[in-house]
């Protein structure tokens, strides 16, 4: 599979997860309106889709469509969505725009902010549990538990806090590897292992994806870390270098840019070598690890 | 069941679950530190623990064991502990105590509370998921189904938008009856409706326990918005007034305290005529909605 056929998949995944997102949407009660306009806000302010995509494409990989993948995918966005508006909050990391637009807590206020992330966390296992086909009740159990661990302390606000109490502290590799791991690594191992798990792989063929997708996650926050330092801000919309501003530790501060995009294309290499272990055609996972590295926005 | 009795059985219940709360946070690693000190600051910082208790109380009325459900019972506190965490923030009521000692952003910090709140609310959801024993898949996503609903928009999240809205308008009948059917009533209602549904309860008697569940909580509300004015602050622990303070619409500011304690009558009464339709001992229960209204704190 070629890059420009990614870049389609992405594309025309994208639009089906932002429908799908909007169906789930529409189907809520829309009282008290404030709290639905805020959450929708957030939600379809752009963004990659790139944890949807993932789960959807292990899913596909393994004969599961796109459509039984849905819910599933769309709970996995919500939880990332969630995560951006607590961290913009002005008790976190205090960020007025995201992707060129205003954050939500600039629009709604921070206690509509607090509530909508809260709203979506919630829905996306409200979503997950209704969503569950007959005679998948196991496996849905296990979707939840997986994206629960993966969201939780032992995940993604695991990094979040570890990244609130070394602001201002000195890099080094131990905390930066652990940050990266759970604040972002953590959900992308788990849209790819939801994939994995709702096409029922076995052991062995978890394991490499497993090792596929953290391979993947952090090369990824290391493209971004770099592209933080060397990006244009109007491609990103955000300040650049808003993070070294605040003194967070990252990849380039720690070991420069050059070591930087070597560990990147040692990651991407090893993840691709870990498809060899499944049986069946992994070219568009393949594509995927290289087209996450190769962006410039 | 005499009066004597239900205060002995909530201090027994209170202690198992407070038991089985610090068994689960125990089994979790413990990096970062601060986050798990929080969490574990606002969960064990008192508490009724009114909504597991009720979730114990209708399985063991239906015959299924407290220990059976004390991971779902567990699930309910987290909830109820983070809404409180997060509406004591700054941003939302701006409460300094709760019962007597220092909120948790006063003692950790806005960032940390709202990531504890989140905390709790994720774990909630995969402690439940986990816990699912081997033949009840399908009732323990119907559970986690049941929670959603109630934790989220169309439930307390839908509540608390609401209260926020709303403060410093004119008390009205309709906003009052949907933010306390919401804020509060719709997490105590899914509690009684979780111990049924992890017992098998048939329709007729969900039905029954549905409508006991909307009376003992709408009535416990009114009690606590009657106490609130009458009450002495030594025994509550926070202002008296202090809704009041904030111009929140309460029961006895829009019908009087008589009324409002004629209310609490009608539908303490009307919660134990709904508990004659089902088919087994509901003294406990019986018992239980009288327990919550003859309280002075």
């Amino acid at each position: 599979m070629s890059e420009i056929d990614v870049t389609l998949y992405f594309k025309e995944k994208a639009k089906e997860i932002e429908q799908a997102l909007d169906t789930y949407l529409s189907q809520m009660e829309m009282y008290p309106e404030v709290i639905y306009e805020s959450m929708r806000y957030s939600l379809f302010a752009g963004g990659k889709r790139l944890r949807p995509i993932l789960a959807i494409a292990v899913a596909e990989t393994l004969g599961v469509s796109a459509m039984s993948a849905m819910p599933f995918a769309c709970a996995l966005e919500m939880i990332h969505t969630y995560s951006l508006i607590h961290d913009d909050l002005p008790c976190m990391d205090d960020d007025d725009y995201r992707r060129g637009k205003l954050t939500n807590h600039k629009v709604f206020g921070d206690g509509i902010a607090v509530l909508a992330g809260d709203a979506l966390l919630t829905y996306a296992f409200e979503l997950m549990a209704q969503s569950v086909p007959a005679g998948l009740e196991g496996i849905g159990l296990q979707m939840i538990r997986e994206l629960g661990q993966a969201a939780g302390v032992h995940g993604m606000i695991g990094g979040q806090v570890a990244d609130i109490i070394n602001e201002g502290k000195t890099a080094n590799e131990r905390s930066l590897a652990f940050i990266h791991a759970h604040k972002t690594g953590a959900l992308l191992t788990a849209s790819v292992r939801m994939g994995a798990i709702l096409a029922k792989a076995d052991a062995h063929t978890l394991a490499a994806l497993t090792i596929y997708a953290k391979n993947i996650g952090l090369a990824f926050q290391i493209v971004d870390d770099i592209l933080d330092v060397v990006g244009e801000e109007e491609k990103l919309g955000k300040t650049v270098g808003a993070d070294a501003n605040l003194e967070k530790m990252t990849y380039p501060s720690l070991y420069g840019i050059e070591q930087s995009r070597q560990m990147v294309y040692q990651l991407t290499t090893d993840a691709i070598g870990q498809l060899q272990q499944i049986d069946c055609d992994t070219s568009l996972l393949q594509a995927i690890a290289v087209y996450l590295v190769a962006r410039d926005h």
